[in-house]
């Protein structure tokens, strides 16, 4: 963890919705200390109160008003297809000179849901922490979830200097890396670096449990073998994830083009036994795995540094 | 690691080919005290050299004749499509009595390329531990890579009970479970758990690198998002994967088939924006993972348990 050797960034943080990524930055920035007070706002009071057992804010309150008061940075952190509901709850309580920012996976539809939706004197600042577990809701916070990942600015037409800079620093004291880049430029990445892994992974669990329960169990009882590593981003949130799919629909089906493109001409080298293929391709696909590892964007541990299970 | 709590499985095992798999071999046997004398072979000079530095085996040696003599097991560790030639090689200096082992990814085929070369008085007993890591070579080995992990025995005609009573107590001895199918179920499960999804892993691994220069940048820097859980198994050893697709074509091509429909079936329901079906699919894959973690097949922990790295 960084240690705070400045001042709060802002006197008043509000995070909305305390999942993973909320419980996560409401942690962080208490930890940082990045702001002078951190606040948790969800609309579940179920949610509120675990985020009350688990002390993971400075303030827990349902109540917009009271949240909103004095706050100097407002980040959603609510699902991607919920960003125009939350963004009008939000806004009769949003005061001018508030710097409003996300942490959606998908950053055009985000802006033009929010967008309609902004007070005057209110900035917003579109953002996307590239980090996260399978793990959902406010017990799978984690103060160090951002620790060395990057975050990516988004700005838009009306996105003031001081608000991106407020923002940068905030990433900053919680120990990411900060880009920008355009909303549309954002969306072609991530539909190739993460939604199409996504739609990848769900589709071959899903294959793999459409076959009887006997099978079924044999793949649970030999996963170790690849599938396991599926599973994992898998696991992850289906409201989430929805959404995503949803709101990225035309980048994430132009990715899917190209894999399916080049996943006929795979399948072809196999049908066709052509060896010298295959090796090729193997052997070029090996080094983009030491650049991940080289630009500490994965361990280099053997089996992601996976423990060993006990004997059983 | 298990401890030797009982005397040797067998006076003298020799491994032959010291890669991953075999130098995890010959490193669990010595550390379990599973053979009294642990032998390794390898045609490769160069390996046998690396072994010697490492102190993998009791005996390192090239001379087959001398490896072999009075020999209780051995186990070949090399690529599925060189089993023929390296049973070839073997079967002069094969003594009777001597209970040959392999531990390729795809059983069949070894089955039909070993049985040939097997000297009259020498027992088969096919056989596949579920355990590996993407890297590859002498310094990979891991006494602890079986610990807690599946190896499946593909007994034939031929195969003896006691032959195969000696390799259940062996691989029991290394840690692992072990498992008793035909090599043509063990194909198709194989396929299906390992050999698909090494297939998918290289395929959406060699689309990203497709990108120019400047995309691959940021699919490395960004691949955090979801894709560098792929690159890992898309970086296993070439040779090896390019003979599993060699060896196990139909199983392989009969899975694709099925995870394509599947995939059509998923590409269509992000086209038409069909968000009920989407949440319905991605609600009911999260639930395997909770098995493959109930059962000791994978870490609980967020993320694989993978370190974070350090802030930079």
């Amino acid at each position: 963890m960084p240690t705070h050797d400045a001042g709060p960034i802002t006197e008043r943080v509000v995070v909305v919705g305390m999942g993973l990524i909320g419980g996560s930055i409401a942690l962080a920035a208490r930890a940082t200390g990045a702001a002078t007070t951190v606040v948790a706002l969800d609309v579940s009071e179920a949610v509120m109160a675990r985020v009350r057992e688990l002390g993971l804010a400075d303030v827990a309150t349902g109540d917009m008003a009271e949240a909103l008061r004095g706050a100097g940075l407002v980040i959603l952190c609510v699902p991607v297809g919920a960003s125009a509901a939350a963004a009008a709850a939000l806004a009769p309580h949003l005061e001018p000179g508030t710097v409003l920012s996300d942490t959606g996976s998908v950053k055009s539809s985000v802006v033009t849901q929010v967008m309609p939706q902004l007070p005057a004197g209110v900035t917003f600042v579109p953002a996307h922490p590239i980090a996260g577990t399978e793990f959902s809701g406010p017990d799978a916070g984690l103060a160090s979830l951002f620790q060395a990942r990057w975050c990516i600015l988004t700005p838009i037409d009306g996105t003031t200097p001081s608000a991106i800079a407020l923002l940068d620093a905030f990433w900053s004291r919680l120990g990411a890396r900060v880009a920008v880049m355009t909303p549309e430029h954002h969306d072609r990445v991530l539909a190739l670096t993460s939604h199409l892994p996504h739609m990848i992974a769900y589709n071959i669990v899903g294959t793999a449990t459409d076959f009887g329960d006997e099978t079924q169990s044999e793949v649970i009882r030999f996963s170790a073998s690849g599938f396991r590593d599926f599973t994992r981003i898998a696991a992850s949130d289906p409201v989430m994830w929805r959404d995503i799919f949803l709101h990225n629909r035309e980048a994430v089906l132009e990715m899917f083009e190209r894999f399916s493109t080049d996943l006929s001409q795979l399948e072809g080298w196999i049908r066709d036994g052509d060896g010298d293929a295959l090796l090729a391709f193997f052997t070029r696909t090996r080094a983009i795995r030491r650049s991940i590892v080289a630009q500490g964007q994965d361990t280099a541990m053997p089996d992601f540094g996976r423990r060993q299970p006990p004997a059983g």
